[in-house]
């Protein structure tokens, strides 16, 4: 399927050190309570942290962090701290018993409300309850802006990371009668 | 969160009859089986033939095809045919019980296997049965290819649809220490 997001996971480990992970499956499910699910593995570091602690974070990088994102998809937390490896600093949500990424301009804070195992994924989802973005990447309304977000998109089928592109169209209005 | 993606959801009513809706909630949630989530509120049309018929396809719309996209997003199959109206086809899938749009450059046919009330929305997991991809979206090694499908992506913040932009790096490849 595309266009799949790029999702820096963060979660507290067993013994409360902050670790990240990288996910392409995930997205939002609910719009009330708001919602997000993410997918993990059962064996991935990261998959016992988010369980024991009942929350996580969803991180959106920026195209300049793509090195960030895909380094964080492939080490493990088991064997490094990827935040020190990279330099990123994290910080403990209040509201939620997990880290989110100071230097990510779109953060979720998620409490764990469901986990369903599918197969060799199992989806967490998450109620998010706090959502916090740079200053930077509002538009004049406040609202988030893509453009200056610049999130990036994974492509499965080539292992291509893309950029988003220019705005084309507005939703509930191209397509009127 | 960002980015979300546009999916055309085709599913058969009641009667019968193919049906599409387009949706933003939604996203790969699982490998093995391949599998995919799409969020749907009660009370829409396509939401009780999802679940009578326990099938769904997800639709992958083209750049060139935002005007259908958003316009099954605006109205409602209790209203109208909105195939006919914009001049879609519906093909009956072998696989499962729901119709996939011929004109769209990709298609996964899903067989519906869990239905999992979160709020106003309801996750459909389905099972990814067969993807369906036009021979004009492959790259050279058969591979999907995002530049030719050319997906588009959806911000709620401000109501824009945003391009995929150009190839920025190789994932697993671009983080390596």
């Amino acid at each position: 399927m595309c266009p799949l997001p790029v999702l820096v996971i963060g979660s507290y480990d067993g013994e409360g050190r902050a670790n990240i992970m990288t996910v392409s499956w995930g997205g939002i499910c609910c719009s009330d309570p708001p919602s997000v699910a993410v997918s993990v593995r059962r064996g991935r570091y990261s998959y016992e942290g988010i369980a024991e602690h009942e929350a996580f974070t969803v991180n959106v990088p920026s195209a300049s962090q793509v090195r960030d994102a895909d380094y964080a998809g492939i080490y493990s937390g088991r064997d490094e701290d990827k935040l020190k490896a990279l330099g990123l600093r994290a910080v403990k949500s209040e509201l939620v018993n997990a880290p989110y990424i100071e230097e990510f301009p779109l953060v979720l804070e998620c409490a764990l409300r469901q986990t369903i195992k599918l197969g060799v994924h199992t989806q967490f989802i998450g109620e998010i309850m706090d959502v916090k973005i740079d200053e930077e990447a509002v538009d004049e309304q406040g609202r988030p802006d893509v453009s200056k977000i610049q999130p990036f998109i994974f492509a499965p089928g080539d292992g291509w990371y893309y950029r988003v592109g220019e705005r084309m169209a507005q939703s509930y209005s191209v397509g009127k009668k």
